[in-house]
């Protein structure tokens, strides 16, 4: 039905699509700090955005071209977040809207900006104009890469994804950008998300989708609890394929939501595996539940826990904590129809701890990816929620990541 | 109207009560790990206890006996929490209960039961009845401070206090003995704390008191955001004092709370600031708010985030990490009138950041007790929470203690 491809063509696997990154300077270590999307044809636009009632600058620009359901381009920066920078925060966003527009010689409702860095620092706009400038000068079909890395912040390698289906006999491809690492949590704290596709889709209907797959794959990351200003997922549908244009809720729509729920679970898996300090991937998959919202946050409240995190990170198959943290999440649950296992190995039944062969249990333990799997044995709805451990490294970058 | 004694006094400063702690072996490390608090007269009961959904055995017992209003004696050990044991657990706190009810010459009704440390073992029984036996063998009016060392488990030092008040133009006294560290969060997980106090009041009055008290200090203390399965707090008042009963809310009821309260915030601030691995001691104090749930609120989610928490520990004055936690709250908040200050000294005012003199709040980053105050500026409630920093040793104890 679908195949992923190559993650490295990214944004730039749709056709009608080019991007770039560059160096502007905005980041002390010189690292590349603009990125630049842009489709050749006027797209639909569907985006979610952070729930933070301190939403930065760009995320209300943003919402503002999302609102319109259509647009060109998308420009990022990282090293700079603009939130917390007041009234010139919000006209230094419109001004790199402005700058890409004219560039790009499209109008600047149709340009979506995101920032993502350190908080409370007024954007270098030369240094951003500069960018957008050299970035526009290098739009390629090859590109997806270089934008990919310059929208990292501690994110120690760029995030990507490919997957193509056939749509009313048409390929139709997608591709993705992301960057996510610290602050990350439901809600999609601190992750800039950028999703192309050359399907042919009514903008309304595209926003739909969108959500719904954004709340089952982004919105069940979580690496600390926290919750970014500066949040944005954001997919450009251009068209470009030739497909019938999907205008209702048939078989195309549902394979298109299928297709890009895949795309956006595996970049999901990507970040959370990627999260500060890093050094397990965990997957916290309730079951039993009378709600996908109840999994979600009996699932949530595990993958929040600092000390299960802890306790992963000494490679400790400490139940005790896990079940704590699912007793106080605060949905409804009974110990006794509870169930806990690390790695398809149970660990606490019928309210008790369950003896296991200890170097089977230790082998999940020491291995980097584990799954945590809670059945609550209430209901039949289900979650998946993505997390990492807490490691000294997670303190030290937090530590002395010096505003 | 009320003075502050010292602390060594604890539950033994008030009129007939009287305490131990002894070795009983639970222990790995050897050291005293059963408690005993005994009141020389039948004495009002009132506690408050976990929300956790998986309470722990010894919870569920003592729930039982708060329930009567009455109490003679508390039995508590360490080492092993009786949590996540089954119905063998809950035989297991009733036989503590039983046991120290027949060498005290008491019905078991009248006896509190706690027990802390390692979640998910079957407590060592042999062990514990040789404690409860020992531990009535010395019970002493100087007994307080070896009851405070036998209740802590990761714990730098046992926490007490002791104050008086005049009621009724008779001088009545309050002393208490708890522990805390670890997974410290609203609802006061893995907190024990056993209040004594020679006045006299009603056993119905007592509980309304003591829950009004509770949620204005333990409850609002925040470690590291998790709750435990065993948390509780107790009050004994054995009326020895001999002043007029306190039967109604009057003058003495409102003096009784008030100094009680005292006592309560005082021993909150002693837990927070010996959270595991803590440099730094926190008061997040929000003013402002429109309610003082809604303080309680947004303090919690500051004092919860360990972004905040690992930038204080790297001593940055990193307000955006502060402001972003007041945002993802969910208490409605309205940034550009929302002030934050270090010790006093403006960060973020009017929706952005503030320059200050970086030398003087260096000074404050670096000292061990700092305040963050926050001002909602949108009412008159306000709350303070108490919590601390998050440091490499918060991860090595947590990573290493091994179940």
């Amino acid at each position: 039905m679908f195949s992923e491809k190559s993650a490295e063509a990214g944004v730039t696997y749709p056709r009608g699509f080019l991007a770039a990154g560059v160096r502007a300077g905005i980041k002390k270590s010189g690292n590349p700090d603009v990125a630049m999307i842009y489709s050749e044809r006027e797209a639909a636009v569907a985006g979610t955005f952070t729930k933070n009632a301190v939403a930065a600058a760009p995320v209300r620009t943003s919402q503002a071209v999302v609102a319109t359901h259509t647009a060109r381009a998308v420009v990022a920066n990282s090293g700079s977040a603009n939130a917390c920078t007041g009234v010139q925060g919000d006209a230094d966003a419109a001004a790199m809207q402005r700058i890409a527009a004219d560039v790009l010689g499209c109008a600047s409702q149709d340009v979506i900006v995101a920032s993502t860095g350190i908080i409370g620092q007024l954007l270098p706009m030369d240094k951003v104009e500069q960018g957008i400038h050299a970035a526009a000068d290098v739009l390629s079909p090859t590109g997806s890469a270089d934008a990919g890395r310059a929208i990292i912040t501690t994110d120690t390698y760029p995030k990507a994804g490919a997957i193509s289906v056939t749509l009313g006999g048409t390929e139709v491809r997608f591709g993705v950008i992301a960057k996510g690492s610290g602050m990350i949590r439901p809600d999609m704290a601190t992750v800039l998300c950028f999703i192309t596709t050359d399907a042919d889709i009514d903008g309304v209907l595209l926003q739909e989708a969108f959500s719904e797959v954004i709340e089952h794959s982004l919105n069940m990351i979580s690496i600390d609890g926290d919750m970014s200003t500066n949040d944005m997922a954001i997919i450009l549908a251009n068209g470009a394929a030739g497909n019938p244009k999907i205008m209702e809720k048939g078989d195309d729509y549902a394979l298109f939501k299928d297709t890009l729920l895949v795309l956006c679970q595996g970049i999901s898996e990507k970040i959370a595996a990627d999260g500060e300090g890093a050094t397990k991937f965990i997957t916290v998959h309730v079951k039993g539940a009378m709600s996908f919202a109840d999994a979600k946050t009996v699932g949530m409240s595990v993958a929040n826990s600092p000390l299960v995190k802890t306790a992963f990170f000494g490679e400790d198959p400490n139940w005790g904590r896990v079940i704590c943290a699912v007793g106080y999440a605060g949905v409804p649950m009974h110990p006794a129809h509870t169930t806990v296992k690390f790695g398809g190995i149970p660990v606490y039944a019928d309210g008790v701890g369950v003896s296991y062969d200890a170097d089977a249990l230790r082998a999940v333990m020491t291995a980097h990816d584990i799954v945590i799997e809670i059945d609550l044995g209430d209901g039949t709805e289900e979650a998946k929620v993505w997390t990492c451990d807490f490691s000294y490294e997670y303190v030290k970058i937090n530590g002395e990541y010096h505003t």
